[in-house]
């Protein structure tokens, strides 16, 4: 199963792809696609758009997944991210995608073990877990993270599936 | 002249053509497309994009104009009206379509006259200035002021262009 993990955001949309092989994750890819040299807003949302119709072109992975979101600093950030990520899912959900999305916590206890990791740990872990050269781009990192969420929950509603 | 006024939400986004002839604004079409049946977000986004590419494919408008939106009630109803209107947006841009947007007091200077007036108002007077059989839809209504509004603004912009 390929997974698409996407961390959408009005400046910098991060990206991760990764494979999961029985019970090993592979990595595939990971990025950032930066829309600030685009003044008007409206060209930002097509540049989200158009590069992870790219992305989704390049990589055909089955499934994306976000990391759910309540929280904002305010009614202004709010409004701003969720026109990126309204961008970011219609481009999945055009591609003929499933989007599943996950809360902060369970990504983090996905990847760390327990839901209260700084981001720095969730990095390395993550270089850890799928061998990456180097670090990832921080907001690559937190796509790779819901990803391989994804790919955890998966595996346990299989196991519950076998064992019911 | 062709303008698309859009006014998107998350259950209901409404939409509204005209044409502008000289002078003259002319009704082509309003409506509504509702998403609610959608209990999958995702899935509603979709509904949005799909609906209006539809619309834009049908009357091949040459502008989109949309309410900008600076406050909503909190940063829940932020998060699902921001990404419907990105969705929106996605639509109009993917379809090479430039985008305008207004503030609410610009579009009911435009329509009414002056900044004050209640929605019934408005609903009215569009149905006076575009010759509608009827009072439109409450969404499909804000799509068309927002319509008229750009074209108002576009008479005005090029009123200036000529005295200078």
């Amino acid at each position: 199963m390929r997974i698409l993990g996407i961390d959408p955001g009005s400046r910098i949309t991060g990206y991760g792809v990764i494979v999961k092989e029985g019970n090993r994750l592979v990595h595939v890819d990971n990025g950032a696609i930066f829309t600030d040299a685009a003044k008007d807003f409206p060209l930002r949302l097509q540049r989200i758009y158009r590069g992870l119709s790219e992305v989704i072109e390049r990589y055909r992975p089955d499934v994306a997944a976000l990391e759910n979101i309540f929280f904002a600093k305010n009614v202004q950030s709010a409004l701003k991210l969720g026109q990126a990520r309204g961008a970011a899912i219609v481009a999945a959900v055009n591609a003929g995608l499933p989007v599943h999305e996950y809360s902060a916590l369970q990504v983090k206890q996905a990847v760390v073990g327990h839901g209260k990791s700084a981001k720095i740990q969730v990095q390395q872990m993550l270089k850890v877990l799928l061998n990456l050269p180097e670090v990832a781009q921080e907001d690559a990192s937190d796509a790779l993270a819901v990803a391989v969420c994804h790919a955890h929950s998966f595996s346990l509603n299989a196991l519950r599936r076998h064992a019911g």
